[in-house]
């Protein structure tokens, strides 16, 4: 029986899940793989602190470097999120050669060239499953199991936080506000939500996502981003009458060498696999040149499913440790990626447009969109007074989104129109 | 660039996307990876036969030593089908130092200890994506990504030819006989279907992931099959009524050190994850001790998406060599495993009786059902005349399967019963 040494950086939610699992499945996965994980140190803030688990004397360490200067630790597994000090321990553990596991898509989202080019440089393995979709083996089925594949696209509900509201809005009629506070009293979202509902924290996952599909970094901010705060129940209810789920969906996407990377609300149509994940639920659907389309569902977060993940990168580790064999490369392109800008990208919109209950309105509006050549596919008029204006609903064919912009200053600046035109995309098939 | 020979066994279906995607995508891979597979030669039994793909003069051999016998290669790749030979060049492959990839699930699920022992004690890799659910990567995700995870329940559909059939049957009505048609005529059923229809394909498959979960061999013939060839749309419209849809459901669950290994069509809840896959795709939820409910889905045969899987395990054979790595053991259970007889099982059923519309009928089923314990949650009876006889429908609460065998063994004895009751199991929650 091989023992692998681990030092453990952080023992928070995900830290003391970790443990938990190497504690209560350690003899199990010590059988199956003949070899045992030990957790020798673990770095702390405060030696005090009450604790969910019990850990034995001695284990506990406010000094980094009883981690990091110690040979004996082969794994360091960094799980205290934030951007520093957890980057310069990342890149100290590298250097001090020993392979890392770490859950922190901050770091790697804006700091990837430099980490990825320091595991390279130490040839020393880097894992991060747990840093996108929680124990949803997403990282591993991008490197692994579709390496022989070109990946077209990645069509994925990333944030658990935004899942949860916009399923609860969608279902039961609640407001943004009413859900998001919901959210917070279950646990689903933090006390300030900002890097959820924004929509950044799918970004970094995105650009994590994307960085790995297609070899060269993708820097979070390329990613274009919309948040899900300016969604409204009415423009939900909207879209569930054309048939449409809304979904804040992370979207990557090559064609002709050139990749979009965006991060939007998006309507999803009812019976696609994606409409069917609900509540905290994440899913990825990748499409690729051989495997064609594949999805992978799960919980995004939480400290057992991340522990699941964080455990299988350590098993991995140790299983590069023990064959002594190379680590595969993460940025392996040799031309740069173009970023395909947001104004060329083209899609199937829906629009609410805000407008006065008189005639001509819908000739007036309808006039822009076709002079702009975007072709309208269906609409819903109702009559109903919301305000003193009435909301004229549209679903449009194909456009570009330059189009879709110009035409849509032009109609609110329309004395007709009494509000902004709240856009939403499309999912394409 | 480190380059690799490989021997391919068959240039059928999957063989020729095999030899497809490394032609199309190898030069990608070999600058994501740093080596390059080659294949060297190729087993067929007719050289003369036409091919979907051009082969260099000299690669194709009837002669399998030319494979088996050449120093150089280093990976065989079995993709013939069927027993034997398959099964003799697997384990000569592995006797003289090479290693396996294949998809053949039959070989694997018939002489899975003979194959695996022979595997390790050449110390060989042997890896077998392909063999369950073509490009959906469900064995490295019971093999690595879940391996720190006891799992507690698989429930997965690994056929698409039934889920084809249901999927039609229940949103077009039809027949049995008239979908089975229909899938044959579009490829997605042999012309001899009876290995599908009849369950014993997803036995195969169940019967190996339940040995890769449990690390102990489950044979085949140790799980419980019913096929779907019985199913009436009657039953499927019944099952709709009360919000279910029906699927072929192959089930491994574990329980106080009991495993359930079964396949039989079964009532999934609408708005189940499970519930949304349809047509010829497969899916597989699992439930792990720390990761909680995953599903993987994706296509579960065809040329590419199998050649998908393949080529990852070309390629992860690739990295053991280039490593010399030692592979993971497959049988690494120390206890021999108890399979639970299907008479203990216990599940909430579906019942369709046949009877004659007379008063007091429902009152001498439900009292034998009572008599044996089990309790009605639902009936519907309508009074349609069905051949003389109406259906009568109930759906039970949880009953052990013992007593509802000899409950309806009673009840179809019955005067007032006219055909034998059709039984159908409900998915757990």
């Amino acid at each position: 029986m091989r023992e692998i040494k681990i030092g453990l950086l952080g023992l928070g939610v995900v830290g003391s899940g970790v443990y938990r699992l190497l504690s209560e499945n350690g003899d199990f996965m010590a059988q199956k793989t003949g070899s045992r994980l030990t957790i020798k140190k673990i770095l702390v803030r405060d030696l005090g602190k009450p604790r969910p688990v019990s850990v034995p004397d001695g284990t506990l360490t406010t000094r980094a470097e009883e981690i990091l200067e110690d040979p004996e630790i082969e794994i360091v597994c960094e799980l205290m999120g934030g951007i520093e000090p957890a980057k310069s321990y990342i890149l100290s553990a590298l250097s001090a050669g020993k392979h890392v596991v770490t859950a922190n898509k901050a770091v790697l989202a804006e700091f990837g060239p430099e980490v990825f080019q320091a595991a390279e440089a130490a040839d020393r393995g880097l894992f991060f499953e747990a840093a996108v979709g929680g124990g949803v083996p997403i990282i591993k089925t991008l490197r692994e199991s579709l390496s022989a594949n070109r990946i077209q696209t990645i069509t994925a509900i990333v944030n658990g936080t935004c899942n949860y509201i916009l399923t609860r809005m969608q279902e039961s009629g609640l407001s943004f506000k009413e859900a998001l506070v919901e959210a917070q009293k279950l646990g689903f979202a933090e006390a300030d939500p900002t890097l959820d509902i924004s929509g950044m924290d799918s970004a970094h996952k995105l650009a994590l996502l994307a960085t790995l599909s297609y070899g060269s970094f993708v820097p979070a901010e390329k990613v274009y981003v919309e948040g899900i705060e300016g969604l409204e129940p009415l423009d939900l209810a909207f879209a569930k009458e054309f048939g449409f789920l809304t979904k804040l969906l992370a979207i990557a996407r090559e064609k002709e060498g050139e990749v979009e990377v965006r991060v939007h609300p998006t309507l999803v149509p009812e019976g696609h696999m994606l409409s069917s994940v609900r509540l905290a639920y994440n899913a990825f659907l990748l499409k690729g040149d051989f495997v064609g389309e594949i999805m992978l569902y799960g919980l995004g977060a939480g400290a057992e499913p991340t522990a699941s993940a964080v455990v299988a990168d350590l098993l991995d580790a140790a299983r590069l440790i023990i064959s002594g064999a190379k680590p595969t490369s993460i940025l392996y392109r040799e031309t740069p990626l173009d970023i395909k800008p947001m104004p060329r990208i083209v899609s199937r919109y829906f629009f609410r447009f805000s407008a006065v209950d008189r005639p001509g309105v819908l000739s007036k509006i309808s006039g822009i969109l076709g002079k702009h050549g975007i072709s309208i596919a269906s609409v819903i008029q109702k009559g109903r007074q919301i305000g003193g204006s009435v909301p004229i609903v549209m679903l449009t064919h194909e456009a570009e989104e330059s189009a879709v912009r110009k035409a849509l200053s032009e109609i609110d600046k329309l004395d007709v129109v009494t509000a902004p035109t709240k856009l939403l995309r499309i999912l394409e098939d």
